[in-house]
């Protein structure tokens, strides 16, 4: 089985880069926080006597050799959002590191290479789309375009990854016989049906868009209501409208405006410009689209209302993703095997493994997060979950790369 | 009469500083564009022989001498908003110089020694409150408090102040025999009328509040509405909740949130905070009240209906403020005498005039805004219009202060 002080151990290290006072962590894709967690991981992989491989979206992959082509990967992200917890994507490929560090114990040279990837850019916090590393490596996505996205705080891509010097020139492996993440479910369903394991048999459709607003700034104090063109107030509508909708379609249809950004953001001057982000959710393709002709029309109603311009770009658009049911079910099977109480269920938060499975047998474990609380830096998981969902990973990828 | 090409190019001089692309100007006070303001504003004064005196809060008063202690003044200031125009304030100061350069030219020292005076931070956009330096001036503010003032960018009001080189430690005038103040309407009443002149009565009561909202940062993906608390949201609703009061009430009473920031501002990441600013007016103190409860009221569902905290801070509150009567009706009987136009009016937006008020007899005199439209970078007056209200602002100025 795994060792739990060496993963906990490993999980601190990878936790002490890009730590915030309060506990947490910020390490934003590409920046200098993630630039210091990618050399602590390739620290650790090199512990390992892995073979490192950085891939032109730099993307990492550590491999732990075998005697066929076709791969058995374990993977995940080490990007977070900048109020992260510890355990986000970390896991997954902490718990992949110690999968392998049990398979140098004892002395196993697998058939097929396990190899731990940590995807650039999964959180897309920083760059949009979400899971874009893993979007690029499974090919659904052009590197150069990748390269030429701008961030929320005005980077491009490209540079960034060219400044902490992970644009790397090599290639991940190609064939991959199957693909396992473990992640923190991030949402409270394991802890209140009080189970050890999540089956994840999906991720829910994702729909992001950016909505600009253009109004006309003017004073504050002369301005009468009726002649006003204020941007913030149609970005208000538009908020509140959503917020309706997500009330009347029920609790399968998530609405979030994150980001608001008010120009010139003062006091007395009416806003003439607001550039908002809205993220729609659901597991249902169809409900996704209506509740995107939703946002459709609230913005029509914004502008005729309020005098405005309103355009919009979509920033990602990602189907619901089922996970491989052969997979799927060898990982339920195991986890019954081993005695861990399990549920199947789909994932509300976007991950790697999605990327994947068009290309590839792919599937989730997940372990339970206290109060289903992420994205937050009081993000957590006890370590005996952590135990449960490292050791179920240890048996299925043992399983799968044969001995 | 006043010289319409040495005026103009005063105004235009004194525009070149913190002049932006597109045309108007951001001029925040305390700011390096700021400072060029200040150092061409003084320059001006210069070459018209003036006195010059510095305050501990940075105004700046040019004394043109007479023989009497007390002084008439004329003022306004020279700070803008970011997306201002080359009028708001400037136009009152510039026209002060050439009334000065009137008496200079004509070779006259008049009974009482005219004063110019640009204030500090007349538009709070920076650091509130709006009018404080001439807060400051009349006493109603105490200096060491002002200095302590943090700004919308975190900057410390006394630092900046010291860092540009403008804490004076001259004393402005004490003794004023009467203060008059030429501004643009910044609004759309001269316009629509077809008039040349604004005699201001008054000015419409002023309430600034900063709101912070905290909520609980979390998964845009995997948490359930019900378990959320947006701040982001939250402030939407305020934000409606206002703009429907402002419905309710009528046209008299205006409500802006110009300002809004949200933490983390992700496009995943629920906000665990947001900071917003209201700006209340209305010419009736009661009916302001009324809306500053309406505000109280819309917090506290806020707060029960999204599950967060809500917390302000008043950062201004000036009832209305009536200018003297004798001093207004002088102006009205002057401009009819020389055959313009005018009517009578309330000023929307807040003036260092209505500081000046409380201690000594204090009046206005507005020129049209094209279309009303301030705080925007397409400000604009007609130098028709300049021309009348310097002439009428010479002539009431040289009234005052005697031959
Ligand atoms: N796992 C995770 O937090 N992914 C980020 C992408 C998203 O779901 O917003
Ligand atoms: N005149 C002017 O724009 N003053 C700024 C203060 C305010 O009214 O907001």
């Amino acid at each position: 089985g795994v060792n739990p002080t060496r993963l906990l151990e490993r999980i601190v290290s990878l936790g002490a880069c890009g730590a915030l006072p309060d506990g947490g962590v910020s390490r934003l894709a590409l920046t200098d926080a993630d630039a210091q967690g990618r050399a602590e991981l390739l620290r650790q992989m090199r512990e390992l006597d892995m073979e490192i491989r950085i891939d032109p979206i730099g993307n990492i992959f550590g491999i732990h050799a075998g005697v066929e082509d076709a791969v058995v990967m374990m993977g995940s992200h080490i990007d977070t959002v900048s109020t992260g917890g510890l355990y986000d994507g970390a896991l997954g490929v902490i718990a992949g590191l110690e999968v392998v560090a049990c398979l140098k114990d004892e002395g196993i040279r697998p058939r097929h290479p396990v190899v731990v990837a940590a995807f650039t850019n999964e959180e897309g916090a920083r760059y949009a789309p979400d899971m874009l590393g893993s979007l690029v490596y499974s090919g659904a996505m052009d590197v150069d375009d990748a390269y030429r996205i701008t961030g929320c705080d005005g980077s491009v891509l490209g540079e960034e990854l060219r400044r902490i010097g992970h644009c790397g020139t090599q290639s991940g492996p190609r064939n991959i016989h199957a693909y396992v993440e473990l992640h923190i479910e991030q949402g409270p369903v394991l802890e209140d049906q009080g189970l050890n394991i999540g089956i994840v048999t999906g991720v829910q459709g994702i729909s992001w868009t950016e909505v600009t607003v253009e109004g006309r700034s003017a004073h504050a104090g002369t301005t009468p209501a009726r002649l006003r063109h204020d941007a913030g107030l149609a970005a208000a509508y538009i908020t509140m409208g959503l917020s309706d909708m997500v009330a009347a379609m029920g609790p399968a249809q998530l609405a979030t405006v994150g980001a608001l950004t008010l120009t010139p953001n003062l006091v007395n001057v009416v806003a003439s410009r607001a550039v908002m982000t809205v993220d729609l959710r659901n597991p249902d393709n169809t409900a996704l689209c209506a509740a995107e002709a939703m946002l459709a029309k609230l913005m029509g109603e914004a502008k005729a209302r309020y005098g405005v311009n309103v355009s919009h770009r979509t920033l990602a658009r990602f189907e619901p993703v089922p996970f491989t049911p052969a997979l799927v079910d060898t990982i339920e099977a195991t986890a019954c095997q081993m005695g861990l109480s399990c549920m199947r269920l789909y994932s509300g938060a976007g991950h790697d493994a999605q990327m994947i499975a068009p290309v590839a047998p792919a599937a989730m474990i997940f372990v339970p997060s206290v109060a289903g609380i992420s994205h937050n830096i009081r993000e957590y998981t006890h370590p005996d979950d952590i135990m449960n969902g490292a050791n179920l990973l240890l048996r299925v990828v043992t399983d799968q790369a044969g001995l």
